[in-house]
């Protein structure tokens, strides 16, 4: 376990009291990040259904997994055995029941329908692994509770970190730093993509001394040339191309706190767009980062991109970037506070955040990005690499 | 793209039959595997809404995404432009309102409302990036339509697979087979866990010659020592430890295709139990491939195993296998087919299964499995490795 399940316990009393604030008798969470958060759990079992009820009034909380899954709970969270309930296996997969039917009739014999009855509980409308058969299942089965949207009540606990957080989130941007040195090297017309990423993975998990690498929550992304304009795509077995910008973005991961990274490297001559937009797109992210401190508000930030887009007859319709910490596929991104023009979240220090200056045109692009943390009156950048077009040399 | 625009024109056609043939007057597809086999979309885009809605009457569809993403799916995807509708960044991680609110909007402008006012709208209920905001969202927006689970209809029609299908299915078994060897000759006592897997990894995704890497649905998960017990651990940074079994469980993918793999390595002498309880495995699970035949159900194979346990005290209470193909994170399962007593499933030609004996034992386990193709007659195995206890030399 990274933290000590006195750590936990005090997540999960600051969840119970979020939650009571907002007037909820109960949550319900599925967010693999958000177990993880609050009890340390952490094994590839979200492919199946899996919640955490917390009781906002006594903190008290049950664990419902697949019982292959609850059986090993103890290896990774703090739960005591009496928090920990298995389904069974003969529930999984059927089309005539669902694992919930039967967690919401084991709820009830252990009084948690009661508890409940009447109130209102928390669900996470967003989440990818809570399903809506998992949503209605639970519905059905526990009609004293009227269920809501949490609006991601406990992923907004996690946006200021903690030191040690800190010092988890430092490490994977080292080991992120090291992952885009490595790809950077390798970039050369004629390398097949895949070989290149196979070389970045590598990089990502084997970590630096002291420093162990943990799967990113999204693998690496690579738009090349033409497809530049595409921001989430993949890779092929083509070879890299002279004359075309390749753009890298990946996460270093530790101890499942991510770092992500973006590049955009060029191969050879590029045309002179593309060197235009890059130069723009680079000095716009050292003045995005420069008006980074506590008190300003995301949508403060975004304007100062927005407004040096403009003075270089450019716009930005996505994101600049967005809260960043323990991620699992498919988002490494925390889903809370986003750097957009409307967004009114205020800076506080130990917020970390992802600033990514994509430029996605049409049939190319470019991205530059940092990982940060805002400090007491500015920022720590926790990923290093040079901050403007790479260049690699061709052939010709 | 993997396959020619008709393929996806005639899978959507068989689609639209299924539907049909269940009374359902349209589908809503969220899977990602679903979508890669129905329109060749293939992107990490998947962490935001998105979904494919068809018409079960004309086959027509329209393929709903985030506005970045849906510029770039012409890319990967067979669809038209016409197809093809991107959602506002604006809508993005709001809480006052969701994507779908403006897609439920979009799609009643353009007459699809009317086209299934009072019909029956099958949806994913157990899709993982369908979430419950998505699926209200939707309901609310379009209350001409009656939603209802379609129980993985789209699913079940990848079950059988084309000789085409099976050929990149044989290219990832090559893949899983090279990783596994990379890893047994890695394994030993002294190695940090997330060391091997580094390794693992660089292998999965270089793949061999001719046979490029994609990555993996789930990251490689290594069970280790007393932690065998727990089938989806994934790693830590300790070393392994002389004496111990560590489980390999991982999987070969070629162009999204999927064959897993999982093998135990004992590393020097290890406990009698164990070595028993892999020896009975092992032949277990040569059993099983052989009475795999066309005409037998899903149960009948089952209970080959079964039988076997039983007649060596042991027991099993999870699923044998189940069936594979095109996989997404978190799962290279598909969900239709379980290698189960209580599965009814008739195996045909071409079907492909990861067949998985894995024994979970309290404070130790063990796992081995082949991924297969059923043929006219038997089984072919995609996978290549010895299969029993792989044994590697200790130090004492």
């Amino acid at each position: 376990m990274t933290f000590p399940p006195a750590e936990h316990r005090a997540r999960i009393a600051r969840a119970a009291a979020a939650a009571r604030g907002e007037g909820f008798a109960g949550v319900v969470v599925a967010d693999p990040a958000n177990l993880h958060y609050l009890t340390g759990y952490n094994a590839w079992s979200f492919y199946m259904p899996q919640v955490l009820v917390i009781d906002a009034t006594t903190a008290e909380v049950l664990f419902v997994a697949r019982e292959m899954d609850a059986k090993g709970a103890h290896r990774t969270a703090m739960l005591e055995p009496h928090e920990v309930l298995g389904y069974p296996e003969s529930t999984v997969h059927r089309r005539d029941t669902h694992p919930f039917v039967w967690a919401a009739q084991e709820l009830r014999a252990r009084g948690w329908a009661e508890r409940f009855a009447g109130g209102r509980v928390a669900i996470e409308g967003d989440a990818d692994f809570f399903s809506v058969r998992s949503y209605l299942s639970l519905r059905d089965g526990l009609p004293e509770w009227e269920f809501a949207d949490g609006h991601r009540i406990i992923s907004w606990l996690r946006v200021i970190k903690s030191d040690a957080e800190i010092s988890l989130m430092r490490g994977a941007g080292r080991i992120v730093s090291n992952a885009m040195a490595v790809a950077v090297d390798m970039i050369a017309a004629g390398v097949p993509q895949h070989e290149l990423v196979a070389a970045i993975w590598h990089a990502q998990i084997a970590g630096l001394p002291g420093v162990d690498g943990d799967y990113p929550a999204i693998v690496p992304m690579l738009p090349t040339g033409g497809a530049g304009d595409t921001p989430h795509l993949t890779w092929t077995a083509s070879p890299l191309v002279e004359g075309e910008i390749v753009s890298v973005e990946i996460a270093g991961v530790h101890r499942r706190y991510h770092a992500p990274l973006a590049r955009s490297v060029a191969i050879g001559d590029v045309p002179r767009d593309l060197d235009r937009l890059s130069g723009i797109t680079s000095e716009g992210l050292d003045c995005t980062l420069e008006a980074i401190r506590p008190g300003r508000t995301a949508g403060e930030v975004a304007d100062v991109y927005w407004s040096w887009l403009r003075r270089h007859g450019l716009e930005k319709n996505s994101r600049l970037g967005y809260s960043i910490g323990v991620g699992y596929p498919p988002d490494w991104g925390e889903g809370t506070i986003s750097i957009r023009p409307e967004d009114p979240t205020v800076l506080q220090p130990n917020m970390t955040l992802h600033v990514i200056a994509g430029m996605w045109m049409s049939g190319y692009g470019c991205e530059v990005s940092e990982s940060i943390r805002v400090t007491d009156d500015g920022v720590e950048v926790l990923t290093d690499a040079p901050r403007e077009l790479i260049r690699r040399p061709g052939s010709r």
